[in-house]
């Protein structure tokens, strides 16, 4: 049994973690399941003994973990960004459980990067950091007490992972190659410029326009083709306003 | 979405756990997948402030759980018995997946008590408490390092459990209505329309463009509300190009 070689394609973020001794745990969980691409945005403490104990035999892990200070950085280049949220938000992007999330992770993986962020301990992603997602996944738990520690729920997205890039029928490779993060924020930049331009959207009046505008484009998942048509389009308008 | 009655049925043995935080945790792992019935045989340290601190607001199942004086206690009344293990024992059980071995423990659970049987932090189960299960379950994990955290390996395992036991899967429904066919083709009409006003597109050399277009849309399954704001971008754009 090899490991697959998608699963080096996973990147595991996980923004403004609170406990050291989570990091080392989270690594721990990576590790038994293949993965070891650790993006740390902002952590509390790190590097840190607790975090190198409860780490076990994963300490490579941690030495090869980076440190970042914006989720932007940490997901420079990634084809899909996938949150892990334990709630439905309002006005959210489309909501998915793990596996199903995995399914679409491994597929895309096979050919470019592919993150899962992670929020705090105490309330996972905030409404800005699921904004750079392009998909949420949340893991089916007892409503009652859905609460899982961070480690563990990096464990099961972890597991699953494993599970679905061991299966011998992994999709095949996407036949167009998928806009990175930088490519789509860069078109999000572009848009928002634009409809100011156009006189379309008053950023003293935001209203949730820019958020519904990137839940629509996430959801298609944009390949870099598509991206270069969007920008033609944004160029053409702005040059229509020139006086 | 209701805890599934089956999941009553399911009972988690804790062999001679020597870390209290450990069994903190794993009571925190069962709560979130609708897990209540723990029994800790030969645990170092229980009670202890240390597991009530893990457990987050699991303190209950902790509450709950018998200590017992042999395994033999802790499988009374046990319909089927799965020992958890990370390697291929010599001459051993059946070995299954732990996902094969769910649903065989649900269907089982729906009308008798079924044991899942976790060992040591350090080795797993003994031979001797492996010779008193009937299936043996492992977590297909990273050859190279296998050995997951018990309270991780609980989390996964209750996790399986939870899914399984709640299948039909849990899709919820939209909460915003789809644009209805009329309504896309008509943004598609508008856009047409726009791009050629705006210089973009020529329609005597029409490429792929609007093809293009269709197929990034159409991946993204519009919203009424969304086609609404497009278009108004799209009469913006005219506004802008008009003399």
């Amino acid at each position: 049994m090899n490991k697959p070689e998608s699963l080096a394609n996973i990147r595991i973020v996980l923004c403004q973690t609170s406990h050291p001794g989570n990091i080392g745990s989270a690594a721990r969980a990576m590790k038994t399941m293949g993965l070891s691409d650790l993006r740390l945005v902002n952590p509390r403490k790190f590097p840190h003994a607790e975090a190198n104990a409860m780490s076990a035999g994963a300490t490579d892990v941690l030495e090869k973990a980076s440190v970042c200070a914006t989720l932007q950085e940490a997901l420079a280049g990634c084809g899909l960004v996938i949150g892990i949220t334990a709630r439905q938000r309002q006005l959210s992007h489309a909501m998915v459980t793990a596996r199903e999330a995995v399914a679409e992770a491994v597929a895309i993986a096979v050919s470019q990067p592919v993150a899962r962020v992670f929020g705090t301990e105490m309330s996972g992603p905030s409404h800005e950091e699921l904004d750079q997602c392009q998909l949420l996944a949340t893991i089916p738990a007892n409503p009652e007490n859905s609460s899982l520690n961070i480690a563990s729920a990096v464990q099961v997205l972890a597991y699953e992972l494993w599970q679905t890039a061991m299966e011998p029928s992994v999709a095949a490779a996407r036949s167009f190659p998928l806009a990175d993060h930088a490519e789509v924020e860069g078109l999000y930049q572009h848009l928002e410029e634009t409809l100011i331009r156009i006189g379309f959207f008053d950023p003293q009046v935001p209203k949730r326009l820019m958020p519904r505008l990137r839940r629509l484009f996430a959801r298609a998942r944009l390949e870099k083709e598509e991206v270069n048509i969007l920008r033609g389009i944004l160029r053409f308008m702005q040059d229509a306003r020139k006086p």
